[in-house]
């Protein structure tokens, strides 16, 4: 059983409160709210000076002629972001063991001071047939803004989870 | 025309000694040479710590545990390396306006101090039906091991570029 990205999303529940212990509680079709986060205009240049060093994330100023019209966070930022809450949180910490490929897309990009909230569906989760220890799951993350709930990135992760 | 991310790869040339000047420059099978890069153990624990904290990227007496048996880079810290030297390399930094896709393939993890060579390719190139001034490419990103041929980043980019 698994879903497609471009399926309604479940409504999402709350993280549990303890770390998720093991693959087998992951089913597909659950969804979790992993949280808010925001970047500001001076994390959104600092990281781009050293990742994307693009004048549209970089200055406000050039970022006026760029297709955005505005200053917006790196791509590449928006992602770190959002992943880096999604692994703080309980929902994978204690059964991750990697992972092997994501797919990105970012409809819209992320403006500073813009808070989006963070949802983790489970698309497909499929014990390992030789290891009784561990198996994959495909989880989609989806951060959509809060104020007009315009998706900002729709991901999907390939992950390496323990049993 | 277009290639497909599975097909053998053309060899590549030389990054060009002035930036491309427009996405007409680039013809499907072209490839280029971007540069060669490596991660020290600091810089792959730094990163991990803010973007990735998950003991196999955090300390090397934890990884060995760990599915990677030491220490590895994010996967998330490869993609930012070898896309970072991308773009400040000739290539796209006078054309590239945005981009909105990435997929990525992380098919061997990259280990402290081991350098890879990054490669560009072009897959695909659509200018624009309604607007002269642009159009989009499909890139693909390939970092390979120099030591022995192994490839730790295989993914694909959706650009936007300036005609």
């Amino acid at each position: 059983m698994s879903r497609e990205p471009d399926d309604l999303p479940p409504p999402p529940r709350p993280l549990p409160a303890e770390p998720l212990a093991s693959l087998d509680q992951l089913l597909p079709g659950q969804a979790w709210a992993i949280g808010t986060l925001s970047l500001s205009a001076a994390e959104i240049v600092e990281f781009a000076r050293r990742y994307d060093p693009q004048p549209f994330h970089l200055d406000p100023e050039a970022a006026k002629d760029s297709i955005f019209r505005e200053l917006v966070a790196s791509g590449l930022h928006t992602y770190a972001a959002v992943f880096s809450l999604v692994i703080q949180s309980n929902l994978l910490r204690a059964i991750s063991l990697g992972g092997n490929a994501f797919e990105l897309r970012w409809p819209a990009p992320l403006r500073p001071d813009e808070p989006v909230s963070v949802r983790v569906e489970v698309l497909a989760v499929t014990p390992s047939r030789t290891r009784s220890t561990r198996g994959t799951a495909r989880l989609r993350y989806v951060a959509t803004r809060v104020a007009d709930g315009v998706v900002v990135l729709d991901a999907v992760g390939h992950h390496i989870l323990r049993r």
